[in-house]
């Protein structure tokens, strides 16, 4: 059973994790990516889909053209767990290798 | 060169796809779509992207788990083109597939 993490369990986590930001309107994280093309972002997207469905948690994201917005959050505590600081960090791991 | 439509072939255009309606702020057309789960939602991504590729138009979208919000317009022209009533065709036709 995933549990809603402690607001200092939420900020190490964070800590660890560049370019995440908590969202301002809930309790959730969030990142801009900027690749060179559509094709470049949405090979990152499917990367992150396929991870996504392994883990069974999945993001909120949007994309247009090069840009995806990405934010994490675990509907089932209501808020972040560390399904989000784990999806969040495969997430990064993703970009650096396609950099 | 792409031209920006004409009120009366946008709304014309419109008419042959039902569920795509005008955006409230923006001369933009805009559809959502529901899927049984992630991996449905995000196969459907993946054959638009495909689509959206080889026509060198491509959508802005949103996606949360089973829900797929998709935003077509033509940033060239500043609005909506032939372009984007093609791509909400083939969109649809993608999802008709699916069902």
């Amino acid at each position: 059973m995933v549990e809603r993490l402690k607001p200092e369990d939420r900020a190490a986590g964070l800590n660890d994790l560049p370019g995440w930001h908590m969202c301002e309107d809930r309790e959730a994280i969030s990142k801009s990516f900027k690749f060179h093309n559509f094709r470049e972002a949405f090979a990152f997207m499917t990367q992150i889909a396929l991870v996504a469905e392994k883990m069974n948690h999945h993001p909120e994201w949007f994309n247009v053209y090069r840009s995806v917005d990405i934010t994490l959050s675990t509907h089932d505590v209501g808020g972040l767990s560390k399904l989000d600081l784990q999806l969040a960090a495969d997430i990064d791991k993703i970009a650096g290798k396609m950099q």
